[in-house]
C-alpha cells in the first residue's frame, strides 16, 4: 500500500477526521438510479455524509463504468469504485413489472431519489419526477442531466467535453489565439463533477426545507448551468461591459503577476496580484528596484506591461529550479505553487493531513471528503463500492 | 439591455423560475465576514436560496473587490456586484470594541457565520470558530481557506492559480509535453468557485443536522481539498494503479473519439465514447466503412490508434464549418458541441430558457442560480449588491 508512513498519525491528530463521530445525514435513505459520473458523484457525497444509498443497477451488466477502465489488479473497475464507495447495490430492470413494483415500494419509503437519465426517460419508465413528488409529497427527486429538464436543448445527449465546450470553459482555457494557442479542455471531467456537487447541495437544501415545511421537491440540475456558473469572471465582462472576453492563457484578467512562469526545469505559479505582494516579490527575485520602476510599480501598470514583467521575472527564474523558487517566494510571503501531477499532489503532506486520501475497510485507497465538520463525521464512508446486486437480500428484507 | 427578446417569455414558461415561490432557506440569518471570491460565492448561494445575508465589511473601503475591475458605467465594480447580489452591507471594524460587541450581538442571533480569512485571523480577532460554536451551540461557522484550518500548509496564503497548481489541475490541462504543450491554468477561477459551492453544501448539511439534533458545527472547507476532489480520473489512476497520469490534451483518458477537432474555421467537441455512438458518427462523416475498420472498430482500438482516428476525422471536418458539423453530428445522435466564448454561451437559447442570466430589480444582469427546485424559489434574489454600509440602520435596529 502507498499510504504515507505518518498517514494514520496525521489523521489521529485531526478531530475533524474522527471516524467514530455521528454522520450529519444519518437516517436519510437515497434510491440512486444514476450511472457513470455526474450522478454517482452526487450520491457518493450523500453516502460520505452518512445517508443509506441504494444504487439500483440495470441487469445484467450494471452501471456502465463497471465495464470501463482503469481496472485494478482484481479486474474490477477503479472508475466504478471511486464513484461508488459507501453504496449498496441491487439489480432491477425497470421494464420488468415485479422489479418496477419493488422499486416503487423502495421509493415510497425513501427520502431521496437521484437519477441522471436523459430528460424524459424517467417518465417513459413510469417514474416521472413531478408525478413521484405528487404521489409522495415528502419525497425529494433530484435529476442531473446535461442540459436540464426543459429548454430547446434539453433532449440533447451530453458528455463532459461537450458541456465544457458549450459553457465557455474550453474557449477560455489555453494560450491566446494571437500566440498560436488553441481552445483547451479542462484536464478533468469538471462539468460532470461540479454538476454532482450541485446536485448534492440542492438535495440537502431540499431536505432542510422539508424539515421546516414537510414538503418534498424536485431538484433539476444541469451540467450546462453549473458549468456556466463557474464562468464568473467571464460573465462579469460579458454582462457588465458587453464585452466578449478573450482567452488570455494562464494570466488572471485583472491582476499581474498572477500567472505561471518557466523556471530552469518546471513551471511555477506565482500570485502577486497587488502592490503589497509585488513589493515582497521583487526583492525576493533580487530586484528591489522593480518596486518603484515606472513601468511596473502599480498593478494597473504591470497588467498593461505584463509581457515585459513576465520576461523580467522569467529571466531570473531560469537560474533555478521550480522547487527552489517556490520555496523562496513562499517564504517571502508571496503565494506560489508547484504545478504538481495529481500523483504527487495526493502525496503532499497537506493533502495527507487533510484525509483527502483515505483507506477503505478492505485496504483500498479512495478520495477523501472535502467538507470537514467539527460536530459530524467528516471521514466519510469506509465501505468499498459494492459488487453488482450484492445487497439484494438485505434490501428485499428491508423494503418488501 | 441585452436581454433576449423572448427572455421573459421563456422564463414565464418555466415554473421552476417563478420568482413568487417561497425560498428554501427562508428565515436563515447569515453573518458574512468573507471577501473576494470563494467566500462571497458561498454566501451568494445562501442569498439566492432566500437566507438573509449580512455582509460585514471593513471600513473605509469594504470588500477588496469593490476596488477591483471590471467596472461598469456608474464606476462600480462588476466583480463585487456579481459576487454579492442579494446581500445587505454593514461596515464594522473588528478592532473597535463597540463594533466587535455589536458583531457578537449579531452572531448570537444568527444561524450561520461564514469567513474566508487566513486560518488564525478569526481567533486573533476574538472570533475563534470552535469557541463561537461552544458559546452558541446551535451556531454553524463555516471557514473557507486556501489549504484548510490545519496541516503543514494551513498558514500559506492562497490565490486561485496557486491552488490550481498544487491540486494537479494545471498539470492535467493542456497539450502533452511530447507535443510541445505546457501545463495550463483553467481559464476561470475554478478553485475559488468550487470551494464556495462546497462551503454552501457543508452549511446546508449542517443546517439539516441541526434541525434533527439541535447541534451546530464548524465547517472547514479548503480550496486545495475541493480542487483535489475534481481530479477523479487522475486519482483513479494514481490510487488504483500507482500510475502518474500523463497530460493528454483534450482527449478523454479512456474513450475515443472524445476530443476537440479542427473544422474549416473553429474547433468542435465530439464525444462518441462507445461503439454505438461510433457507428452513428462514422456514416455521418461519410465513412460507414470505419464502423468495421480493423483499426477503429472498438473503443479500445480507437483509443490505441487515436492519432490515426483524429487525422481521419479532421480530414473530413476540414471541409465545413464547426457550426455546420456540430448540427449534422448532433442530428445523427452523437453528442457534439461548439467551443463558445462565454459571451455567446450566455446568449444560447438553452441558457436563456434556464434563467442562467437574470435581471435584477434595477435592470442589471447577473448570473442565475444553477439549482432548480419544483417546490421552492429557484429564480434567486432580484436585489442588487449593496453599497458599503447601506443597511446599517436597519441592521442596528434588528440586532441592537
Amino acid at each position: 500500500m502507498k499510504i504515507q508512513p505518518d498517514y494514520k498519525g496525521e489523521e489521529a491528530k485531526n478531530p475533524h477526521l474522527d471516524p467514530t463521530k455521528p454522520y450529519p445525514l444519518e437516517g436519510v435513505t437515497v434510491i440512486d438510479l444514476t450511472r457513470v459520473l455526474s450522478g454517482p458523484t452526487c450520491t457518493r457525497m450523500l453516502a460520505d455524509a452518512g445517508a443509506r444509498v441504494i444504487h439500483v443497477e440495470r441487469p445484467p451488466k450494471g452501471d456502465d463504468t463497471r465495464s470501463q477502465g482503469p481496472y485494478v489488479h482484481d479486474g474490477s473497475s477503479n472508475y466504478f469504485r471511486i464513484a461508488n464507495v459507501g453504496k449498496e447495490s441491487i439489480a432491477l430492470d425497470f421494464r420488468d413489472p415485479d422489479d418496477h413494483a419493488f422499486l416503487m415500494k423502495m421509493i415510497s419509503k425513501a427520502d431521496v431519489v437521484v437519477e441522471n437519465f436523459r430528460p424524459g426517460v424517467m417518465a417513459k419508465n413510469g417514474l416521472n419526477p413531478d408525478e413521484l413528488v405528487k404521489q409522495f409529497p415528502r419525497l425529494i427527486v433530484c435529476s442531473i442531466s446535461g442540459f436540464g429538464q426543459y429548454g430547446p436543448m434539453s433532449g440533447n445527449a451530453a458528455y463532459d467535453t461537450v458541456v465544457q465546450a458549450w459553457s465557455g470553459l474550453i474557449a477560455a482555457t489555453g494560450a491566446p489565439a494571437s500566440e498560436g494557442g488553441k481552445a483547451t479542455r479542462v484536464g478533468t471531467s469538471v462539468s460532470d463533477i461540479v454538476a454532482g456537487v450541485h446536485g448534492y447541495a440542492g438535495i440537502v437544501t431540499a431536505l432542510y426545507a422539508r424539515e421546516k415545511t414537510g414538503k418534498g421537491s424536485t431538484v433539476d440540475v444541469a451540467m450546462l448551468d453549473t458549468s456556466i456558473s463557474l464562468m464568473a469572471q467571464g460573465l462579469m465582462a460579458s454582462l457588465g461591459l458587453d464585452e466578449a472576453p478573450e482567452r488570455i492563457g494562464n494570466r488572471h484578467p485583472y491582476m499581474y503577476p498572477f500567472d505561471i512562469f518557466d523556471c530552469a526545469d518546471e513551471p511555477v505559479a506565482i500570485c502577486a496580484g497587488n502592490d503589497r505582494l509585488w513589493s515582497k516579490l521583487a526583492p525576493c527575485l533580487g530586484h528591489e528596484e522593480w518596486v518603484t520602476d515606472p513601468e511596473m510599480c502599480t498593478n494597473d501598470l504591470r497588467e498593461k506591461n505584463w509581457r515585459l514583467v513576465k520576461e523580467k521575472i522569467e529571466s531570473v527564474l531560469c537560474t533555478g529550479t521550480a522547487e527552489e523558487w517556490q520555496k523562496k517566494i513562499d517564504e517571502a510571503g508571496v503565494p506560489a505553487g508547484l504545478c504538481l501531477n495529481i500523483d504527487d499532489a495526493r502525496r503532499l503532506p497537506q493533502v495527507v493531513a487533510r484525509g483527502m486520501v483515505k483507506e477503505m475497510d478492505d485496504g483500498f485507497l479512495v478520495m477523501g471528503t472535502p467538507i470537514k465538520y467539527g460536530t459530524w463525521n467528516s471521514y466519510g464512508t469506509t465501505k468499498d463500492a459494492p459488487a453488482l446486486n450484492a445487497d439484494n437480500d438485505q434490501i428485499r428484507a428491508d423494503f418488501e
